[in-house]
Formats: C-alpha cells, sequence, structure tokens
C-alpha cells in the first residue's frame, strides 16, 4: 500500500477524494490538510460533510494538520483540492519536501513544466517530471489534471481529433452547482434561474484543451491549433456537467464512424486496468433525450463521460454534433487526480 | 374596440392570451373556445389557471365553445392557441369564414403564401395576406408567428444582419418548462436534471430563421443563406429561454457598433407605438453574470429580449458570442400574436 | 410627503424596502443607509439588485452613507432592515435622535416597551410608544413588527382566536430560501433536499404568537396561553412562506363559521384605507391544492395571507386544519414594517 | 432460489423492484406482466427505465406477459406494483392460482382477512393468512405493506408506542415527487413552488397508522386508538419523504430514553438477518440539520428511516417533536414488499 494524504481535505473535492479513495486497493489516507482553523481536530469534527454514503470509519479520527510539508509524514503521494491562490504557494513545498503531488487545482497547470495530464489523452506529457525534477531541483513533483469541463470535452475529442482533422469546435455548457464548492452558488441564484457566466471558466476550457491535444516533443508542449470557443453557464443541477458540442472537420467523414471511435476509444488505464479506469470511457448512448445528469452521472463509478444526439448539419455538410456529460467532482476532479496518481504508481 | 376570440382558451398559451388581452386598449375577449370537453361551461369552470395573476373577471363567465367557426359570433380577430394537428385543420375554417387568425401554432407557419412574422423583422411578408386570400378564396387569413425559441434568437440577429455579411451561427438554447405546456415536462424529469432534447424544436429554429430574414419579392420568400446550426436543451426554470449565441461573420467589425445597433433597434412597432411594442426590443446589459431568467424575463411586460456577455473571441478574429434571453409564452407566443395582431389592425 | 430612510438599504430586506415603497403616495425616499463598504457610492453602485424589476431611478443616485442618525438628515420615518444584532445597538440611536425607527430586526421586539404589532392584529400595542418615550428619553421611538413566519400564522389566528376558546396550535412550516437573505441557503443544500431547521426561527413563532394575542392593559402585554408548538423547515421555494396548521378548540364550531370569520376579517387598516393594506388580509380558497407559493403569494401586491384546506378530523371533533400561505419578504418582512408607518402616520 | 414474479414491472415501483432484486440472494426473477400495450416486448423494450442504476441484465430479454395468471409459469411469489383499481381485480386471482402476493397496491389493505405488515411492527398479522386461504378457499395468499408515508411513521412510533401511553399525535408531511409516479407531478406544479394536497394521502396514513399499532387476537386487529391527524404536502425532492411529527404522551418521559428506543430498536427481521433488512430500522442523528432527503435516503441501502431533531415544548411538558424521512420507493414501497416477502420466506 502506499500512504497518501489529501491537502484540503474539508472541502468539496476533498471530501470525494475521501469518498472515492475508501477501500482503494493501492491507495492508504494517512495525512488530511486543512486550515489552520481545522487543524488539530479529528476529521469527523472538522469537516462538514456533504456527500450522500458517511464519512468513511477509516478516515473519521484523523487529526487534522495544518498544509505544511513538515506536518505531513511518511506519505508518498498527496492529492490536492486546495484552491488555486493557495496552491501556488503550497503545492511546490510538498514537491521540494520529496512528495508527489496529485493536484486538482488549476495554479501551475500551464507550468512548462508542470504535466497536464488526462490518462487515457496525454500520458507521455508526464515525460516532463523528469524536466521539471531537474529544472527545480525537487525529489518529487506536481502533476496536475485539468478543469472539470475540459477533461469531459477533451476525452470525447479525442478519438475524433486523432483521426480527422478538426477545423472548429464550439461548446456550450450547462454545469452543475457543485463545481463551484459547497457555498459558492446561493439557492437565490438558481432556483427557477440559471446564471450565464462561470468566472475563468471559459478560458480555462480553451487554453487546456487545446494545449491536452498539443504535440509533445519531449521538452514543450505546441497546443492544437484548430479554433475552439466556449460558453459556459451554471443550471440548477448538483451534479454532472452537460456540454453541447458543435464540430466542423476539414474533411469527409461517416457519423457511424465517429459512433465506434468513441464507444471502441480505450488507452493506457484501460490496457493497464487501473482500479479507477472506467471499462469504457466513453458511453454512447441512442436515445433521444440522452444524456441526462441524474441518470448518467455515476456511469462506471463517474468515470466514463457519457456522449448522445451524435448528429450532423444538413447545412453543414462536415459538421458533427452531440451533447455529453461527465460528473464533475469525480471524473472532473478528485477521480482524475486518482487516475494520475494510479498510472504513476503503475510506470514510474 | 375590435371583438377577438381565443381558439384553444384553456391551455398555456390560451391563458397567456387572456392574461395580455385583460386591459387591452384595442382588443375585447368576445369568444373564448376549447374541447368538446369544455364547451358549454363558463371559462372559470373550465379552465385550470396556471398563471400567477387571477383570472380577469371579464372572462370568468364567458360560456367556453367548441372551436368551430359556426359558433364564433361577431369577432373579428381569432387568436389561436391550438395544437399544431389541430390547427392545420382548424385554422382555416376560420379565415373561410372572414376572420382574420393570429396563430401561434406551427402548422401553417411554413405555407408559402402564410406570412410567418415578428413585426419588428419582417412586416413586408403580410404583403402575402393578400396572395393568400386571392388563391385560397378566403375573406379572412391566416398569419403566423415563429416558434419560441427562433423569435427571441431572431431579433438579436436582425440588426447585426442588416449591417454585416454573416457566416455562420451557432446556438445552444437552454429553455423554460412552460414550452412544453403544463404537463408537458414531468418533475421527475427536470429536478436535478436537464435533457437535452426537444422534439423538432431544431428543426422549426433553423427553417424558421433563415426565412424570417429571407428576401421577399411580394410573391414568394427566398431564405437566408448562412450556416446555423442549434442544439436545444430543456433546464429546471418555469419561464424564459436562454439561448447561447456563437456567430462568424464575413467581414471585420467593432463590438461597440453591435453593441449600439441593438440597443437602438427600433422598427414598426416601436414606430407605431404599437400596445404591446416594447420601447425596446433588445436591453443588452453590460453584467458579466445576466440575462438570467428570473431576473430579465418580465422587462418591458415580456416583450423584451435581454441580451449580455457580448464578446469576441481571440481565436476568431471576425466573431462573436452573446446570451439572450426572451420569454417563451410571452414574446414567445401568445404576445407574439398580439402584437402581429396590433400591426396588421393599424395598418391593413 | 414624510421623508423616509432605509437603514440595511442594500439587503434583501432592504432591497424590498425600496420596491415598495416607489410611487407611494405618502412615503419619499430620501436617505439609504448601508454597511461602511458602500458608504460614498451610489446606490445603484452599491447594490447587487436581486429582484426582478429594476431599481427605482428615483433611487439610483442617492449616495449611501453609512448607519449613523448624524449623517441621516431631514428624515421623518426610518425603515430598519438590519441584521438583529446590529439593530440592537443603532436602532436607539435613532430613536434617540428624534425618527421613528419601524423596524423589521428581531432585536428589540421583545422589549417591554417596544411595540411589537401587526396592525389587523393588536394595533392597541402601539400605545406603548408614549411610555417609551418617558422611559427612555426619546423624541423619536421603536416600533417592531414580528418575524416573517410569525405574521402569516398571527394573521390567520386572530379572528378565530376572537371568537373561540383555543386549546392547542401546531404549526409545521415551509419556508422559502428568501427569508435567509441571498447568501443565506446554498444551492447544494437545497436541490433536490429540503433542511429541517431554522436557526431560532420557533422560538420566535412561539414567543411572538403569544404575545401578539395577549392581553395589554395599557403598560404591560400578558401573552396568551394556549399551547403552541413549531416545527420549521426549509424548502426549495423561492418566495412565500407555507405552514401546515393543526388546532384544537375548547368548544364546538362549524367550519362554515371559520371560513366566514377568516374571509370577512378586516381591521384598522382597512377601515382607514392604508395604501399598503390588503383589501382583505386574508383569502380563503376552495380548491383541494391550494394555497400554493408560486401561484398565491402575490395576491394583493404580497400583502395578503392565502388560506386553503380548511378541514376537521374526524377523530378529534373540536379540532381544525388549514394550510397558510403569505409571502415572506412583503408580507412578512417590508411590507409589514411599511404597513405600521402607515398606520402610525395616520393615527399619531 | 424461489421463482418471483412483478406485476406492473414498467412503472416507478416495478423498476424498483427490479433494481433491488438484482443479485438478490434467494429471490430470482422469472416473468413481468405489464399493461397489453407492452405484453410480448422484451423488457428493455417494453420499459422507460427512470433509474440512476442501469437495467439489470438479467431482466432485459424477459418477455413480458400480460397480468394474468394463467401466463405467469412457476412462479411462487407475485410482488404487486399494480394501480389500486387494478390490484383489487387482478391480485386475488393471482392469489386463486396459488402464487404468495407481496402486494404494495392499496386495494387490499384494509380488507379483514389480508395482513397489513411492516415486518418490524406487526409481524404477528400474518396469521391472517390461514384465515385468508380457509375463508376465501385459495392455495396462495396476499400480503401487503402500508403506503410510503405510514411505513415511515410507524417505524419511529413503533418503540415509543410499545413503551408509552401516547395521546395525540400530529404529522406534517413533505413528499417527494416520485411517490406520485414518474408523470404524476408536472414540473410547472413544483419549480419554485409546492403543493398542500395529496389524494387519500392523510386517510391512508390516518387509518393505516392505527391499524398496524392495533391489537390482534389472532382473528381481528382492534386499531389503536390515539389521536392522529396529518396534513400531506409535496414538496420539489426526487426521492425520500419527510414527516415533521407532533406527539403527546400521557406518562411523563425523559427524551434520552425515547432516543435510546429508537436507536437500539430491533425486531424479527434483524434477529432472522434477512436480506433486505437495515440492521437498525432507525437511525437517530443529532446535528440540528438533520434529516434530509439527499444526504440519508439511501441510508442502509435505503431501508432505514432517518430520525433527528428529537425535543421537547416548553409549553407541552409531556410532548416530543422530531423530523423523520424515509426513501418512499425504497422502504415505502418495493423494498417494503421485498421484506414482507422475505419473512415470510423464512418463518412459513
Amino acid at each position: 500500500m502506499v500512504n497518501v494524504g489529501i491537502l484540503g481535505a474539508t472541502g468539496m473535492v476533498g471530501q470525494r477524494f475521501i469518498q472515492l479513495l475508501e477501500n482503494h486497493p493501492k491507495f492508504e489516507i494517512k495525512a488530511l490538510t486543512a486550515s489552520q482553523r481545522s487543524a488539530g481536530k479529528k476529521y469527523q469534527d472538522a469537516v462538514t460533510w456533504h456527500l450522500d454514503t458517511p464519512i468513511p470509519e477509516s478516515v473519521e479520527d484523523i487529526v487534522v494538520v495544518d498544509t505544511d510539508p513538515g506536518l505531513v509524514k511518511d506519505v508518498e503521494i498527496v492529492f490536492s483540492a486546495l484552491p488555486a491562490s493557495n496552491a501556488a504557494v503550497v503545492e511546490p513545498k510538498f514537491a521540494e519536501a520529496g512528495m508527489k503531488v496529485a493536484s486538482n487545482a488549476s495554479a501551475m497547470r500551464m507550468e512548462p513544466d508542470v504535466p497536464l495530464v488526462i490518462p487515457e489523452v496525454n500520458p507521455e506529457h508526464l515525460d516532463l517530471i523528469e524536466i521539471q525534477q531537474k529544472r527545480r531541483g525537487w525529489d518529487g513533483f506536481i502533476v496536475t489534471n485539468p478543469n472539470c469541463s475540459t477533461i469531459a470535452l477533451v476525452l470525447t475529442l479525442k478519438p475524433i481529433y486523432d483521426q480527422y482533422d478538426v477545423n472548429r469546435v464550439y461548446v456550450s455548457t450547462m454545469q452543475a452547482v457543485s463545481g463551484a464548492g459547497y457555498n459558492g452558488v446561493p439557492s437565490m441564484a438558481i432556483l427557477d434561474n440559471m446564471v450565464p457566466f462561470i468566472g475563468e471558466e471559459e478560458e480555462k476550457m480553451e487554453e487546456e484543451t487545446l494545449y491536452l491535444l498539443g504535440d509533445f516533443d519531449g521538452e514543450t508542449v505546441e497546443p492544437a491549433s484548430f479554433g475552439l470557443s466556449t460558453s459556459c453557464h451554471r443550471v440548477p443541477v448538483v451534479d454532472g456537467h452537460t456540454e453541447a458540442v458543435f464540430m466542423e472537420m476539414d474533411e469527409d467523414f461517416e457519423l457511424e464512424d465517429i459512433k465506434k471511435s468513441m464507444q471502441e476509444f480505450q488507452a493506457i488505464p484501460q490496457k493497464l486496468d487501473l482500479f479507477s479506469a472506467p471499462k469504457n470511457p466513453i458511453i454512447v448512448r441512442e436515445e433521444d433525450n440522452r444524456p441526462q445528469p441524474r441518470m448518467d452521472r455515476m456511469r462506471e463509478k463517474g468515470m466514463a463521460v457519457t456522449v448522445g444526439r451524435l448528429r450532423q448539419d444538413a447545412s453543414f455538410p462536415r459538421s458533427l454534433k452531440y451533447v455529453l456529460l461527465g460528473h464533475n467532482t469525480i471524473r472532473g476532479a478528485a477521480g482524475a487526480s486518482i487516475l494520475n496518481a494510479e498510472l504513476i504508481a503503475e510506470i514510474m
């Protein structure tokens, strides 16, 4: 068993880390950190637990410590659910102290020597770790996963992008409130309502997507160059981000071939049979009215993305439209970091 | 005062007609029709009233009749809130009987001699009435308004399309449940959920939009020819359709000019100061997080469309993005038919 | 016109005060206060406006001042939407400075010389003002209205309590999220969920109700003595508190008599025809499935309480059950304070 | 393995039966019935599946038959999810044909020779089976479980009623929309709204509760005689009925004793370790703000009732208040019938 810790363990994503790591076959939680206010308390007393399964007994009595590498002992991997501003300062300290940091925070994602990875999409970017350690003189390192909306999108783009010349992509999201954290969206803002804006979300989606699908020469990433434009919206859904995708290709294609590529898409996590890897990263549904958040978000324990409404426009002959759904705090956050760590534990 | 009737007066849109016509300065409700089950009852006994203002006293005791022109006496204009299949059969009978039919039903919209009109957008299409009457031998006629999602979209496209070469438009909608009628969307389908499909909605939006912005030579309409693709979704909102619009132009433009065109947009209904005409058909908001359905749907008594988040993509230099919101059962249905009738009453 | 000010003008209840006072025939807003962070800004820049009607033009440019009587000039009445802790300190200062304070805050409600008043229920308690002024040496005074849930309940109890010996009352509430302020209830707490607890709400309802229906000898209030027990719950509704009421009487009664008492209930505000007074404070509906928040909360501009499901239990012969609904931020907050001020302006 | 069938297998409760019986250690689904419209189709083609777990593979290809005992072969137990009117006619035919009918329908519940059973509460009522078979000349029999709201209530009343003299009970429910079936509650009726009425629900709760807690002399049930009054309301929650309970006892008691009785409550299903039996039928929570539907409904696989806010009123010294939550389509419907069948399979 590998000893792991969770940085920022009391927030929404921190709770998901704990939930997903319960009964994990390789990772055992040994340390939990939070803000000073919580330090010194047992986890069950420090947290306001918001998930619909109980707090795992194995972590109830762990005493929460301040987010300081000197206080996190005998731990090989730390999962970071820290807020971005905090992560920028603290994650490097953990890497310097020799720990492997699998981070869900956005702070370090676009650093040129920090891998931004979806295991099914760009595992080769992990080669940046060696460069990172050399350049920064760290024994440990930082690996990041993308934003929740980006992950679900890129997983569905990958099998298409690998086989076709993509010209332009437009994406309109309908995102769940859990993405903003427990207190992020007041009920007054969202009951019988929706909000057509999520701070910095469009910028992250556009930059990260092209970066993840970019070319990597072993040292630097050259972002993909197709046009990409997003519009991000918050809707009254608890968990599960839905995205409407419009694409145009630079070549002819058959819709059935696209569908088959998605359904058959598998990559390293599936080949290595990693514990958190979905058997099929993309589930394609034929019904008109799917995917739906409440119905589909938990497929493959929340680690698969469900795609539906694959279709073409009569007026755009090389166009492709579909709707996708991914669980934003599992596949899009805690589960993403854990899958990164599982891949690293297996291949490094 | 002009005597008017409402066909299909007990449904959601029928109720909106009644609500909006209360205290109307020119139209006075004299007849209400519904299915045979309701015929013979007083309106207040026939209807299950679903609006948040009370049933107007003036219609409470009107005896509902079957939807048959022989039973609708001394009425000049009838507003049709009939279901499409029924409208196809019944509306022509009313026109034949000499009545002016202002219809919200989709049945006759694409008939080449039936005007499909938004008064601010294509009032000249009303010239088809003469052709319609001649060809069909009717004393009355049928005029239609577009689908709810189409109206809000086209109102915002009009000032842009008039001044710029539009290349392509992508639209992703987030539509309110009232659009499906009172029993249309079960709560089990939409609580903590959304549905990425609305039957025939995308087809209507795409066809009607190009038709409304088309060229009219006095006899036939040549649809506009830019690319248009839509994806329609239902979200847990009572009233108010939100649409995320992505455009590409064939020429350079300044964002401020577009904004100004929208803000200053006015047309015949404003010039004639029609009772139901909004002072400004398009309200542009500067805040990041607007428009929002619960906040903005009732602006200008539900007859204005609110636009926000006007912006361009760095990666698409001639691109334009914005979010719009329109009240689907007022501007997008009953109010649309009434404004059509007001224009006709004024100019014919 | 009487010049008025609003203390705590940027919060939810503060905004309702502004909305309700637009076009008021007797009160004209001359001053707005808020926390230091907002002081010095124009109201439209200081507020994040959350209501579905626009900010009234008449207040847009009023410069917000700190909540200090020295900064509120030429104002006769101030409406207080301050948080309780703040109100306890600040309201007395305004009264001392000679202003009439009509407060929605809970801080001073149970002070023995401060009237806690619903104009239809216990206007005679206003006689405490003289005692208050004498005892405290103030030129001004403080008058309070009850908690939102209390007001709706007591309005319906009043005509019953006046005519029958009430033995015990049980009340279970289903309260709207707006009652907790804009940021009070996170969406994560209430989507597909409800919360069976509202801090201090049950205590307030029980104490205030008995006090409002108590005997007043001109100097002190002797609370009513029937048994009263409440259970308070938060549900996913924007505005409008619903309450299920179970009563037992100490004497026989006819259900029809109770209904008639409610329907015919009128009091001083109706007799004086006060501007904000509902024509009928209680609206009784016969339908099985009413009252409903979205349908009924705005009756009589949000100032009436709607009652439905009046019925008796077979197994409790002297029992009475009904469901009531009141708008929590209008009749239950800002509108309550304004009605108090209208009564005072008329009779004092 | 015992072969079982499900009557009315395509509705909401029918789907729950199928979900809960997947991987059941003793019951194996061999037959599925539905209306004639579905007969002859494979289950996966006949059903519109609404649960958030996939259709179990084992039933996908079962051919649905009409609800006729002649078409249901080699089955020992049938679970009935039929509508009441249909159940009254059809269930006796299955019993006559020799099958054991475990019914969730209300039709036969109050028949004097049909057991209405909650295994933890009144298992001895199963002795009515022998009387039923003798009287009606059936080889099979019918056993029923109560209404969803009743089950959750009575489970919490049982340990109290066994130890204390209960004088009166008032219950106000806040019920989930799934209780009305998939199409039962339109979204227009419940978004930003609630409905204070559920047809026949109050009557069922009051009659069934007293009956379940009644005295059984081996032949007939003498209902309990305390006063019981209910008020039933629908709220915007998908699954999980919440109930606010007010009680008065005829004797003094300690709150801690009541709590302990609830926490320690166990009965025959726990002693026999039945597969669907919760380890603890009642979970008592100490937090102010629990139980909550989304957080607590799935405890013990949806078979436990969660209780919170146990407290007394100052003004009613022998009073007791609490809030309970139970999963309405698991513990309150399909799971209830299955637990009944498990008990019967074990003891008969």
